[in-house]
Order: C-alpha cells, then structure tokens, then sequence
C-alpha cells in the first residue's frame, strides 16, 4: 500500500506538512497526517523527520536556504551597491510571491512553538539577513551622501517588512501585479531612505 | 473553589485566552485550558464563549476595535490632510507597540484556521482600514501635486506593512526607540509616497 518516494524525499515530506500546517493548523497536525497524504509509512517518515518540530523547524530553514540562494548569493554578485539593493528588492519580493514557495515562505514568519534552540538558529539566520540589507542600505546611503536621519537599520527593518507583508495581503488575480509591486516598492523605497 | 470575575469579564477572558494560544499554540489550548487559568468553571466560560473559534474571533475583533478607537476615531478629528497622515502612523505605531494589548493585537495577523464566515468578517475590517490608509494617502497626494507613478494602494500597503511588522523584531530594550520609529518611518514614507 506505501510507496516509497525516490527524488529529494525530505523535500517532499516538507512541502506536504507545510501544506498540512496551513490547511489545518500546526497543533492539529499528527505525524500520521503527514505520512497519510504522502502515502508513506510512519517508518519512513520517521526514518527522515524524528518529531513534528524538526519537521518544522526544516522548513523554516528551507525558507531561509532559498532566500539565501535566490537572494543573497544572486546581488552578491552585483558589483554597484545601488544596483545591488535594487536587485535585492526585485528578488525578495518574487520569492515572497513564488506561488510554489509560498507554502514554505510563509512558515517563517508564523508565530509557532518551536523548542528554543531550534528557534535560536532560525532567528539568527533571520538576523543575518537583516544585517546584509543593512549593510547595502548603509553603503548605498554613503555613496549617496544621504542624511543620518534615517538609519540603516531602521531602512532595513521598513523594507523587509514591507515586503514580508506582502503574503498578507497579495492575490496573483489583483489589481497589484508583482512587477507594479516592485516597481512602485522600489520607488517609496528608495525615495524614502535616500536623498 | 471558582471564583466570578465581575469586572468586564468577556475581556479578562479574551487575554487570559490571547496569552494561552501564543504561549502553547491555538490548537493545543483547550477550552479547559482557558477555564483553569482564569479559575473559572466551565459553566461561566461557556456563558460567555460557546467554543474556541467564537473566542479567537472576539479577540481579532477587540483587535480591530482597538484600531478604530486609538488610531481611526482621533486621526478623523485632524482637519488637515498631511497632519492626519502623520498622526495615523504615529497612532497606529503606538498600537503596534503597547504592551497591554500586544497579546490581542498580535492575534490578528497569525494565520490560525478560522470558519469562513466569521474569516470574511474580519478580513471586511481589515479592508476597512487599509481603504482608509489609500484614501489618505490619496488626499495628501492630491495636495502635494505628487506624481502617479505611486498609487495610494500600493503606497497604502507598503506603509501598513512596515508598521505591522514591527512586532516580529521589537524589543522594548532595543536600540530603536518607539519615538525613534515614528520618526525614521514617517520619514521614510513620507518622502516615499509624495514630492
């Protein structure tokens, strides 16, 4: 009756209980559940994921692999720090939008209990996200010769926030298309932190 | 052994409740749950609550009453435009950083399973609010003789978002001060979204 699953099965496994998660609730999802809408046996599952919060704290950490991939290592690459953040703000705003991410993405920002240790590393991640926004914010506003008045870190926290609300709001048949958000987000943005 | 609560006790009952679900999860609090904490019997809980959905909807209710009372019902008394605008996103910030009704107003952005109808109705409110925020921001536009290229909407919920996020990274003994929030955001929106 089980199958096995053969491709990237710890992925699959996540992208299921995310799904669950939502749909249902983090709490009113067993491990049973998980393994029945993958068709998998409790061993298999057990064999990847030990406990519901390791399950959950890996996608939190998927989430933040695939912003560091699809974000970070990409504007690293972007030699201008002005076109860097630009870049930055472009691609922050399709992972939040990526229909296919988007059962991932959005557990991390979701207030569940996770042990304290787990939670520790994932804010850290979170954290050092954080710091390289406010860095390139802090670079860009030194090229430009921009006021103190508004500091990068509180630039940074304007921008990541503005954007991971985004998921709270955005609806792929809306008036609001994604390239009219990052359009118009990077022009309050950019306005708004630099002179 | 239980005793009555005489004073606004649907409201002692919503926080006592608010603080259960972010301390151990939505669904892993029990009706019993919320009882016990505020010594209260069963009985008296269900006099005033008939279930835990009925609950959590009261509390993103008080959550939208809060809004409307502090940061809607004064902003309407300011006669003009701008002046409106700035004393909203102090408001509202205020709102964002209370401590006494942070346990409330936190509930209303965590993505907790709630029947469809009782959903519609606060999203309803939701929607209220950010039309509220556009038709501002609209104003001010207009005033200033800012250029289209931002739209009050999107404008709207950029500014929405940064203002609601800051519950995910405010510490009271941080770096940033609440004042120093107010005024670095109402900077950066404000050279943002006009001209």
């Amino acid at each position: 009756m089980h199958r096995e699953i053969a491709i990237e099965p710890r992925q699959e496994i996540l992208r299921a209980a995310a799904r669950l998660f939502q749909q249902q609730g983090y709490d009113a999802t067993s491990m049973n559940d998980v393994a029945a809408a993958l068709k998998l046996s409790k061993g298999v599952l057990y064999h990847h994921f030990q406990s519901k919060d390791e399950i959950l704290y890996h996608i939190m950490s998927h989430a933040m692999d695939i912003t560091e991939e699809r974000v970070i290592n990409v504007v690293r690459r972007v030699e201008v720090a002005e076109e860097r953040l630009r870049r930055l703000i472009r691609l922050h705003i399709e992972v939040v939008l990526s229909e296919e991410d988007r059962e991932i993405t959005v557990m991390l920002h979701e207030n569940h209990p996770l042990p304290i240790g787990l939670r520790r590393k994932i804010n850290a991640r979170k954290k050092d996200y954080l710091h390289f926004v406010e860095n390139l914010i802090a670079d860009v506003q030194r090229q430009r010769g921009s006021p103190a008045t508004v500091t990068p870190r509180a630039a940074a926290f304007a921008l990541v926030g503005m954007i991971n609300w985004i998921y709270q709001w955005y609806k792929p048949a809306g008036m609001l298309t994604g390239d009219a958000i990052v359009r118009q987000y990077t022009e309050i943005f950019f306005r708004g932190a630099f002179v």
